[in-house]
Order: C-alpha cells, then structure tokens, then sequence
C-alpha cells in the first residue's frame, strides 16, 4: 500500500517511527506492506520516490530541520508542490497530518479533494478538514468509492470513532459528553488541587501540553472542533464555528471549583454534542460520572445508547506515538476492508 | 440470514425483542434481514421453521412458561431435540445463549460443534464453550471459515472484544485489568458506604443480581470464566480453572474495606489477565485508577497497550438488552464482513 504523508511534525515522525518499528509485525500479523512514497511538508521541502523513503533517513533529515537533508538517491524528486507530488505519487492513501486550520482548513481540503480525485483513500489527524467539510469530503470518498477516516482528530490514536461507528453498530446513540482537550483537563486538574489559573497554565505550557497562545485550547476551540467532527460523523449535521455555543476555561475562578468540590462535584470542560447541536462549557459533574475521574491530560468519551446505556472510554488524547498509531489504526482498518 | 437460537431466558428474550423492534431499521441502514427459523430450549420445547418464526408470538409463549404455546402453523417442527433441529435447520449462524456450565460446559459446546460442522457461523453469549473449548471451537471455526464471535461472554454488548480485536488492531495490549463480575461490584459498593458483606449479598439477590446460591459471583468463578475467555482471544491460552488463582469477595470484611478508604483506596474484585496466566483477587487501587471509580454492578475493562497506553472501557455487564445486543453486534459483524 503506497502512502502519502502531508506534515512532518510530531505526528507524522511518530507515524514513521511507528512503521519503521513494526514493518515485520505488520507484514506477518496482517499481511500489510506500507510504503512511504511521499511526504509533503508546508516550509521544510517535499520528497517523492516511487519505490519509497526510508524511515529512517527521513526522520534523521528532519531531526536536523529540514528534508533537504534527506540523501539523494536515483528516482528521488524533491520539492515538487504538494498537489503536484499528490498527483504524480500514484499512491493509494493520502494521511493528511499537518497543522489544523480552522478558519479555512486549507490547503489540506484541497490536498484531500485531489487525492480523491486521484482515486486515493484519505486519512486525516488534521482536524480542519473534517470539522469544517466533513460533508462535502463524505461525498467525494463515497463517489469515489473510497475511505474517509479520521481516527487521530478526535482523543488521538484512542479509538473513539471506531467504537462508535463500528463496535457500536446496531445501537443507536442519543448524545454524546466527552472531555476532548487534555491540555484544559491537565489545568483544571492542577487548579482542583489548588493551583490558580496563571500556575496551571504556565506548568501546562512548560510540559508542552498548552501553547505559547493557549487560546485555542483554554478557549474551547480545539474541543469545538472535536464536537463539530464527532456531530459529522455521528449525526450527519455539518455544524460551522459560529453555531456552536462555546465557553472556555478562561473566566474559571478557584472559588468556583472550591465550591463544586465542597458539593462533592468536579469541574470538567465538557463537549456535548446532540443530534440537534453541540456547545462546549465547563460543567459540574457529580464525582458518580465517570467523566468527573478523569484528570490530567487524559481524554474521555462517554455515548450515551438506547441499548448498553452508557458506554465511557477513557485514554491518550495527545502525543507523539498515540497520534501516529491514530493514522496506522486506519491504514489498517482500510487494508483489512472494514466497511466504512 | 437465518439463525438458530439456543436458549431463550432473558438473553435470548432480550435478542428477539431487539429484532422485533428493529427490523425496518436494520434493513435499512445495514441491509441485515434475519429470520430466525429455530429456537431450542432444555425444558421449554424446541421450534423450528423454515419460513422464520414470529417473533411476538415466541415472546408471548415464552412468557407463558413455555414454546408449547407457540401457535400451530404449516411447516411447523416441534420438540425436534437440539442436534437434530441444528442439523435440520439450514441455518447460517447459531446462536448460543443457554445458560453457562463451566463444569462440561456441554451441551453448548456439541451445538456449536455441530453448527460448525453444517458450515454455519457461531455466536455466543454462553460463557463454558468458550472460556473451556476455546481453542477448539477457534480451530474448527477456522477450518470452516466461519466466524466464532462471543462478545456478550464478558461485559455484555459493551464492545470489550471488539474494541480489544478490531478498533485496537495494530496495537499491542501487554496486559488487561477488569471488573468482570456486576454483582460484586455491586456488593463491594455497597460494603464501602458501610453494609455489612451480608446486607450487601441480601440486597444484591433482592435486586436481582446475585441469584440464590451467590458462589459464582461471590466466589470469583464468574469472572474467572470472563478472564478464561480474554486469555484465550487476546493472548491465545488455553487455561483450565485450576490454574487460576481466584480469591472471591467472602473474605472481605468492612474494616478491610475502611481501611482502604482512609488509606484513599478502594477495593475491587479485579480480573488481571497476561500473556502468562490469569488471577482474580479483591484488590486496593488508588483512586486515580480508573477502575476504583466504577461503581454500583457496571463493569470496566483496562487493556495495557504499548502505543496508546492504558484504555479503559466502562458500560453495563448484565442485562436482558445489554446482552441481547451482544448477539446483534455479533451478527451484523458478520453480515458486514468484518474480518475475523
């Protein structure tokens, strides 16, 4: 199966760490024999070789900041624009793993729609995409006869979106609560433990988990966008930014949350999504509700069903491996002809 | 499809209301038509027809005490003993949910046998075939080329064998944690809000859950049987009973159980299954662990993995729809060709 990767970040790198890792696993457990044919990125060049690239160079080139570094070899085309390496990569998967832009989400829509129109499957953890054109990507990939998935946008590798498409099937699923930001959860975790605000940020951005702007995640965009995906995918309803009613953590005061802990509660950013809509808020849940243990940086999800009741899963939201195993999960799940 | 279903208590009953209920849209949005042409009990009389039974009158019949009731219609065979109505019944999948005996676990396991032997796929929510049988059972499946699917034996239809099998493939789970058993959970729960091991057992047979002689549940041997199962499908062991170590609940007393919570733990009766063995034991998890947090008869599982981490399902482990949607989501796997 012949790939192509757009972005080189730190899901893309733990994807090809990944596949470097277990190419015998894969091949003996599953019969499945990726590869990497092209890799795109927006500022660090682009690489394409038919017979495809070594992990290993590739993530040593990179290392070093650029994939100019990448060691030439006969049949290796650098630098060709993204469509142009789409186009010319006669691959059968593009995994669309750059930055998420939720203003346009371009150009990865666009690198999607040209890789349908290659007759290609397409694989995202790029949130943009799915969360602002879910509707019209659905309909290029089932004209096309081809995949959609998206595992890596929602909980990371965690599979959310494979329980309730496919574990699932046969039940019907009423609403859905989940907490899908673990930057928020890891703050509002430290804050419940009696850090301010101004503390639990400033250690969220010293381990990496919140930006140098935390906007998007204090805010509750980033699990905004996670709603407006899960109510694509799950209830068919192509929700815009400006729908959704959306409260971050940002006005979230330590007496409030004293408060929910004297009542034996716990504040927790909650998306909820419904077949009639979706609003992010902080919410106080009761400590019975699974959602309400759930500290750190760990997400959860919980779908609430006609038939089990309740179903909560609970795991990694973020990092470098669990996202790069979100785009394997799919590969896989396309290699093994799972229905979509 | 056509099915044969053995076993029509509360699993079955469940099963064939979902069915009723829910034919035009299983139609529909899967294209699944079944038809349920047998039914055998051990007591109750057998059914079987080629055109399909109705589903209201098996209920109606049913509630009356036995199949007898079921009203005479041309083509009708009745009291065909169990083998002969397999054999006869030019079924495509049997479904096994008589009630589990982890002595002989037979009749059960001839049945599938049997089903396997008429190139019929097997599902079952009877726990004996395959937590004693289960390498049999998987190699006869595979001979045949027919599915073996048992996801209502742990945890009910909360998908804990699917999310395991199919939504973490690529994945590998080093080891799994679970609370199996409802009913001592149940109990364990109310031991910790102060009852006595006693009053818990008394409300947890008032409410239904632990029957008259509790030994299975209390015992550990319920959830033994669940770990049996896991070991066989995740880590392919063959392990008899006797080469658990199972510690049931009756030695648990309140001061243990207070002790653990001043010590800010809580006890549960947890299920640890490795590619090496398996062993039940009330244990004291720190409140952080996800499963010290189920309460009241949910179940929970934990699969260790190597690339996502810890991911922890939470969801119903008993009851008559929660288990009857077991062998629906067992089914449609089958009829949407999810590999196996």
């Amino acid at each position: 199966m012949k790939l192509v990767l757009i972005g080189f970040g730190t899901v893309g790198q733990g994807f090809t760490e990944i596949l470097r890792d277990r190419l015998d696993e894969l091949r003996t457990r599953y019969g499945f024999r990726p590869l990497l044919v092209g890799v795109a990125t927006r500022s660090r060049g682009t690489l394409l070789h038919p017979d495809g690239l070594d992990f290993d160079a590739l993530l040593t080139a990179s290392a070093g900041g650029s994939l100019t570094a990448y060691p030439d070899t006969p049949g290796l085309l650098r630098d060709l624009p993204a469509l142009e390496l789409i186009a010319r990569s006669d691959a059968d998967v593009l995994l669309e793993a750059s930055w998420t832009d939720l203003q346009s989400a371009q150009p990865a829509t666009d690198y999607c729609r040209a890789a349908f129109d290659a007759g290609m499957h397409v694989i995202l953890a790029n949130k943009g995409p799915v969360a602002l054109h879910y509707a019209d990507l659905h309909a290029r990939a089932r004209s096309a006869g081809r995949h959609l998935r998206f595992e890596g946008t929602v909980m990371a590798g965690t599979p959310a979106l494979a329980l309730a498409q496919e574990a699932l099937a046969g039940c019907r699923i009423d609403f859905v609560r989940g907490i899908l930001n673990g930057t928020t959860n890891y703050m509002l975790t430290q804050m419940a433990e009696g850090q301010p605000y101004a503390d639990a940020l400033a250690t969220a951005q010293r381990l990496g988990y919140a930006e140098a702007d935390p906007t998007a995640d204090v805010g509750g965009w980033d699990a905004a966008a996670k709603a407006m995906i899960l109510a694509a995918a799950l209830f068919d309803q192509q929700l815009t930014l400006d729908q959704l009613d959306v409260t971050g953590i940002t006005d979230l005061t330590i007496t409030q949350i004293n408060a929910a802990a004297a009542a034996g509660e716990r504040y927790k950013l909650i998306a909820e999504i419904t077949p009639s809509g979706a609003r992010i808020a902080p919410l106080r849940l009761p400590l019975t509700d699974p959602l309400a243990q759930v500290s750190g940086a760990t997400n959860a999800i919980t779908y609430q069903t006609d038939l089990l009741g309740p179903v909560t899963l609970i795991g990694a939201g973020a990092g470098r491996l669990e996202t790069g195993y979100a785009l394997l999960g799919d590969l896989l799940a396309i290699h093994r002809q799972i229905p979509q």
